[in-house]
């Protein structure tokens, strides 16, 4: 299978991540939208302050990407992808939390409640959560309102209670902070990280299928697609957490291991866990096969999220 | 204009309040729906402990009646009602919340956060309002995808930045949370209300409108409604705040007056604030005025919210 040349995908990650920092941008200004009786200055500070630059953007390119794949470009992708990204860093606002994982620093910078105080940053994170389902809505999306709303179920259904906030109690619960603290199986951690950090990742990809009203066979492949690489990113991440440090991070480095967080790297080993990542990877690039060279920057893309030190 | 005799009226809000009881008991069962992976048992025991064997439901009461007036009855107009409950709830969750309004007593229950923890509070809250965008995404809503998803953008932009969760920031802003405290004016008052509890209230007769397509003419009358009984809800909440006491509410009373929050009442006086409550049913009635007899339940409501004594 032929690669993409690394600087070919480099270059379109940041020119995606640039893309989605203007639409961000815009999202967060301070005028008044139609439904709005005003948008309280320090509220919208608090909320720039947990999304504006920073991070890879990886949501919004796996959406933009994973749509263009179906032939769906411009601003619907961008817009959805935005959403995602609005959501994610609302549930990094909540998860770093005093009473949650209580984490000072993020993306390198203070937390939203370091930076601000706790009650704003619990309001960021609801008014981040409110407004990703406001921006899927808008017509801008999609001319298709029945894609619009199977958009917002969905996230819904990733983002919610079976999902990325179920997964984030089960953490929570696996620390033992609610009852005696106790080893996960690898099948429990899998589930737990499918819940927490995979949905969203898998969503971003689903969206391109759905955006492009992608027939059956392509959108079960691009969300095993979205599957893979939703466990590569994890694995990767608890890899990190292991082998780099604070600063490189730009958050707390060594904590999930100081919480004695089961992970797949404690399963697995450091070598286990690079060896299933390279499995991962394989079985992306089989996934994706049917679609040609249309899907070199989703294989890329798979290499990277597998191999990325950051 | 007749009224509704008031045992009708009392009738229909139990009637609404038990088929809302049902329906959110459903919703919050513990199997998983399609996309989710699995129901951590200790969130949903909260979720239950929050939206669960409380309240009138004045919420799903409002979107039911508000629907019946166009035509439109059944499971569609209780389900988008349960939509908004879930999402009033996650608001009364988060704003009890020890760094937010240090609550202890809601609905005469320990609040979430006694009951379990506040990590737990913060998730409920966070799986309510996603939850709520769920429900309003099901096709069981509306067959027509171009209402839900309207539905979904006005619930967003009424509940969030410039809307509710803005509401909620003015007001810890009034209470000198983030800087000094200062007096707010009669006109800061309207609006800061507006945003905390009117934004949903209307949001819950604009649904109505929504639900039944209604003409523009139509959907300006219940929208203004919405409005009216957004402000006389306020109004007779801010009057139980000093005249009633804990055990009546089920919630602490006089705790507005304590933290000197700004309110009508402070404004204009008890006798004041009730002469308004008094203009505000006469406004709803006139604006009900081309609707006839259909409306009188609405008529009704309007009467009840203005003179409700918990």
């Amino acid at each position: 299978m032929d690669a993409v040349p690394d600087q070919d995908f480099t270059r379109r990650l940041s020119t995606v991540a640039a893309e989605a920092e203007d639409a961000l941008t815009r999202l967060l200004g301070s005028s008044t939208l139609p439904g709005e009786i005003a948008r309280p200055e320090r509220l919208m500070a608090a909320m720039r302050h947990s999304v504006l630059g920073g991070g890879k953007r990886l949501r919004p390119f796996l959406v933009v990407e994973s749509a263009a794949l179906f032939g769906v470009t411009g601003e619907g992708p961008l817009l959805a992808g935005c959403a995602l990204e609005c959501l994610h860093c609302y549930s990094l606002v909540h998860d770093d939390l005093p009473s949650m994982d209580n984490d000072d620093l993020r993306r390198g910078k203070p937390t939203v409640h370091k930076a601000f105080d706790e009650a704003t940053a619990i309001l960021v994170g609801d008014a981040l959560l409110t407004l990703a389902f406001d921006i899927l809505a808008r017509d801008e999306v999609s001319a298709d309102a029945g894609v619009r709303v199977e958009l917002v179920r969905e996230l819904a259904r990733g983002a919610g209670i079976g999902g990325m906030v179920g997964g984030q109690l089960l953490d929570l619960a696996a620390e033992g902070r609610f009852d005696k603290k106790r080893a996960l199986t690898e099948q429990e951690v899998i589930t737990l990280q499918a819940m927490k950090t995979g949905a969203l990742l898998r969503f971003a990809c689903r969206t391109g299928g759905i955006l492009g009203k992608a027939d059956a066979s392509s959108r079960a492949a691009i969300d095993r697609y979205g599957a893979i690489v939703g466990q590569a990113f994890q694995i990767a991440d608890d890899l990190l957490d292991v082998e780099s440090d604070t600063a490189t991070l730009g958050k707390a480095a060594g904590k999930d291991a100081a919480a004695g967080k089961g992970t797949l790297v404690t399963a697995l080993g450091i070598e286990g866990a690079r060896a299933k990542l390279d499995t991962l990877v394989a079985e992306a690039e089989a996934v994706l096969k049917p679609f040609g060279h249309k899907a070199d920057i989703l294989r890329a893309t798979a290499r990277f999220i597998a191999q990325r030190r950051t």
